[in-house]
């Protein structure tokens, strides 16, 4: 067993800088290409089977340091009432939006294990194959909540912040409806084995600092809080969230993640004792191998003095990334923290 | 003649802090919208008579301290050879794309005087015309660049930094193009009459600050360097540039504008000896009247520090914001501001 991760995540002294990739289980690879051919991106979310297969392909390939199960943050959401659509090129649509207090009424607060076991089948699933740590995984309330006011992605999330500047009860509403959902997924992450868990806010960064601290970071607190007594590291990442590290770091969370659009050495300055991950730019992959080594051997210069450093790329790795070009980034990481 | 954003803009004291909104003159006013009813957006920009009615539109409407010229960051482009196309809802299209050098010895360094007179008769009108100051503005050129090799705006802007980080000659060739035809063009905006020059980077934030320092920042610098002899306020706007602070101080600009993600006071310790322009969300113009009036507030006197305030939103107007809420900023920002 691989712990370097999990090691790393605790701050604790470790042979060399673990890494994973954000979406490293995804459409970069063939293996997962030729897997998706068969079933839609919903059909695949929902077999256990199919979705061990996509979460352990990028393990051996590229010889990562942990492993994230292959599932999308929106599941919860469609279990909660809210359908579901992805549409190629268009990803998910919603196509009932919360508008009202009666819309949020006809949302649930469901079992996981009865609505969406698959996950949590995963999970067992995976624990008998990995020799890496498993990452479990869910979208911090905000960011869900954006999808659901919005129908889809939004470039300027008018709806979303429309409700909290003119209808802040509902907005909260909203919010803490998702936040217990999301303490029940997590949770039955985590009894089902899994041995990390990562809040994504993918949206968070769209917020001022002092609109963040009123209408996102409460809930993401309350989970955190909920889950302490598993033990086991959990993982805030605020998309584009350098403006917000300050609070950031008093979520609860074990480990900051961090996107490439701030220098690393700054971030650890915040973020104090506690672990980063992160943060090459994904795209920074496509540089000369030479070039490539040199960067990474810069970033983890600068992330020296880290209470704990887990390497990641900045946001998800980007689906016309060459997988031999993931896979010298792998062993660079490797190669230049090794003691 | 108020000078009131002039004095601001240079760290002297006023009686208030003055206000101004990026794209004041748009589509959230009536007024504009009528003028926009008979001529494309292209049209419109071509046309000095209808340029200068719409800057002066928000001006009296409003009561704001500046007006900024209205044209669009891209008609530069445009007159450098790029076949430029507004498709209302999707925004601005180049069909023909940067891939090669090719594709970059096509475009010219055009005499703005000669090819887009348009705009500097525009300025030399609306000078005849403002009780207030004039500023004028371009692009700066990273973010026209992303324009000319994604073809128009972009997610996640693969193809720009494919170019940056895979053939570095060819982005550092076109940046030095666009460089080189927007000197000709803001000092035509100051010979015009302009009274300060903003250059808006609207994507800088999508770079590390490693990227930014390279590929973006010393065109910036040569940009104003240029400009320094006309002895009008510089400004440098980095949309989402809170990681690039500690950069854009170095930018020549005597002005540092702020989106609305970092905290004002957090910005102003890093902008130092320089003026700051922000950084209210654009989306909080919908707060209830006393709420708006107590963000604004404290606003200020997060900004009291700073060596010189221009309030200014951290992003343009959103169209759909009501112009009367609009008002009640400006009038809150003018009587709360008052010594």
């Amino acid at each position: 067993m691989n712990d370097t991760f999990l090691k790393a995540c605790r701050g604790e002294q470790t042979d060399y800088t673990p890494i994973w990739m954000m979406r490293q289980a995804g459409r970069y690879l063939p293996e997962y290409q030729k897997v998706r051919s068969n079933v839609t991106f919903l059909e695949l979310c929902k077999k256990p089977e199919l979705c061990v297969e996509v979460t352990l392909q990028p393990i051996d390939l590229l010889g990562l340091d942990a492993a994230i199960l292959f599932s999308d943050i929106l599941i919860l959401m469609e279990a909660m009432g809210a359908p579901l659509e992805f549409h190629d090129g268009k990803g998910p649509i919603f196509a009932e939006t919360i508008k009202c207090q009666a819309d949020l009424d006809k949302l649930i607060v469901p079992n996981p294990d009865e609505t969406i076991g698959f996950v949590m089948e995963t999970i067992r699933l995976l624990r008998n194959e990995l020799k890496v740590p498993l990452i479990g995984f869910a979208g911090a309330p905000f960011t869900c909540a954006t999808y659901l006011i919005e129908g889809g992605s939004s470039k300027v999330f008018w709806e979303t912040k429309k409700m909290m500047f003119t209808n802040p009860t509902l907005f909260h509403n909203l919010m803490a409806k998702i936040t217990d959902a999301t303490i029940l997924y997590l949770d039955a992450q985590a009894r089902a084995g899994a041995q990390a868990l990562q809040l994504f806010d993918s949206w968070a960064g769209i917020l001022a600092p002092v609109d963040f601290e009123t209408f996102a970071l409460p809930y993401v607190q309350k989970i955190f809080s909920a889950l302490q007594k598993y033990d086991i590291p959990l993982i805030y990442f605020a998309n584009n969230g350098a403006t917000l590290l300050d609070l950031s770091v008093t979520s609860g969370a074990d480990v900051i993640g961090l996107d490439w659009r701030i220098n690393i050495r700054d971030a650890i300055k915040k973020v104090g004792k506690k672990a980063v991950q992160g943060n090459i730019d994904p795209f920074a992959l496509l540089l000369p191998k030479d070039e490539l080594r040199a960067r990474i051997g810069r970033l983890l210069n600068a992330a020296k003095d880290a209470h704990g450093h887990i390497f990641n790329l900045g946001h998800g790795i980007h689906q016309f990334t060459p997988p031999d070009q993931a896979k010298i980034a792998v062993d660079a990481v490797h190669e230049l923290s090794s003691k």
